[in-house]
């Protein structure tokens, strides 16, 4: 039976191919600026990938997380799992009458996004789980894909899905180039992201690791469904990054990239292990071509983290300075 | 800064050597008796790789899913884990005076078998909560190793990672030399098996689906760790295989592979996609070689799953007729 032999011809070229396809096979970065953040980007996998270096890393160990509002996509003025769960409340309001004098529904149904953005995470978690639930596992997903078809950003007039940052999607493409196997580790729910992640990222929905919801096995007359429940399971987010990761992946990450103060404990959990490291913080500081935010904002607040990025030497890349451009439509 | 091609060289050797390196490249399946299960194993991957068949499933899509317990290892006279957590309650038991009139934790101590099986789930999970909790990830981890290098099976009188499956084995490896993706999907905690499934089976951390305990994130003066807690997250059983499946692998299987009751949703979740699937219990039938047990077993109870199987032809493999060796130590 020679079926091995069958499919490992096709899986050679692939793999030859795979790093010429690539128009700028010389520069895997082209859309970060010349300067200490990509230099230490490629210093970083240019040694864990050096079989005869100190800092080698086989490829197996070559695990790189990424959060990803703020991180991969854009999130402000507000992220955008709560601006669908705020649309999902709004839609479903006729059918529960007291959400108009019950918070967190009664400000998502008012719809002022300076008091959206001030809910606090367990009023936006508790939306989300109502407004997400009673549906099967495969609606849910059809839902969010029609919304994602359509919903616009307010400012930029684009999809939410365009928003996503050229350079990352570079870094992405270059680490896995390297051998490292990508994730996300997000705040957002699990479901939700899968709706894009394997298309804009090319990554796969079993290397997604996120908050999730309780979900409800049934078998009905055309066959099993998963039904989503109102009841959170597990929040990814702070020390839920570092949970999410040893429980979903068993490995701890030798890179770890985020944008705010919920990434803060997955960068320590990477820092904390043997040989060398890549941790790094993106700062939205460009007003102009995006968002200008840290310390202060109800949105992905930059403080603590950035304070230990300062004292343990993480990386922060300046959107400003370090990007040449931020999105792929941007590109000339 | 050629590093794409330099990792490209090495991935290309390793796909054109591995199908090359078994020594019976021509036999994928040597332990597998010639008959109907293994003909129908070999005719289903077949028909999923042929590009030009009407089956055909591409490679991202090639999941398979294993249950651990009954169907890659042995579980009789109990699982493995549940003889570990009973020695953990017993080492534990001078700090708990308690325990000696308290379920399940009273029956663990006295230690008969035939108690012990009889514990429910429920009851077992609640002793595996507690003894396994209160310590680091990375402290349990060395715990099963610790115990796992030592423990003996009490009738083959075998370390029990030397009670695997050989002709599992070799289905594992076949299913990747032809691009699939393997997964365990168990009852079992994740923790534990992890401890051993790199090294037994060849699959990785992340590919492990299983129960679960809550853990904490906590800043150490030497470091973060994660703390185990005497709190249940997931029981990755019955429905909450194809739940487990859903969250973590976010891909409905192309194949399950199970023995007993606890997995039968888990093949009606795998039956329920469309085109080609394969559904195989492993029926323990072998008193000589293993165990003979099915409807009646407080253990690995095959019942509802096999009549399932039967109305649906689910494949049912015999232990006795279709494996010519059970374990890898029988190989001549």
């Amino acid at each position: 039976m020679p079926a091995p032999f069958r499919t490992a011809l096709p899986a050679v070229v692939l793999v030859i191919l795979a790093p010429l396809t690539p128009a700028r096979a010389d520069d895997p970065l082209p859309s970060w600026a010349d300067g200490p953040a990509r230099q230490r980007i490629i210093k970083f996998v240019t040694a864990v990938t050096d079989r005869s270096g100190k800092d080698y890393v086989p490829p197996e160990r070559r695990v790189a997380t990424f959060d990803n509002d703020g991180t991969l996509w854009t999130e402000k003025p507000m992220y955008v799992e709560v601006v669908f769960s705020q649309e999902r409340v709004q839609a479903l309001a006729g059918k529960h009458p007291e959400w108009k004098e019950k918070e967190p529904f009664k400000t998502l149904l008012e719809g002022d996004p300076a008091r959206v953005t001030r809910l606090t995470d367990k009023e936006i978690q508790e939306a989300l789980v109502v407004s997400h639930a009673g549906m099967t596992t495969a609606e849910f997903d059809a839902l969010v894909k029609d919304w994602l078809a359509t919903a616009k950003h307010p400012r930029f007039k684009r999809r939410y899905t365009e928003l996503i940052y050229q350079p990352m999607l570079e870094l992405l493409a270059y680490l896995r180039a390297n051998g490292f196997k990508t994730y996300i580790v997000s705040g957002g729910g699990v479901d939700f992201m899968r709706s894009f992640t394997e298309r804009l990222y090319g990554i796969p929905p079993g290397q997604i690791v996120g908050s999730s919801v309780k979900t409800k096995y049934e078998l009905r007359e055309r066959g099993p469904v998963l039904v989503r429940l109102p009841d959170f399971l597990f929040s990814d987010n702070f020390g839920g990054k570092a949970e999410g990761i040893e429980r979903h992946i068993g490995r701890r990450p030798v890179a770890a990239f985020g944008n705010s103060d919920g990434d803060q404990q997955m960068l320590e959990w990477t820092a904390a292990g043997e040989g060398a490291r890549l941790m790094l913080l993106v700062h939205h500081d460009d007003a102009e071509r995006e968002y200008a935010y840290d310390r202060t904002s109800d949105v992905g607040r930059l403080d603590k983290a950035w304070d230990e990025a300062t004292r343990r030497d993480w990386l922060v890349v300046s959107m400003k300075k370090d990007w040449k451009v931020i999105y792929p439509f941007d590109k000339k």
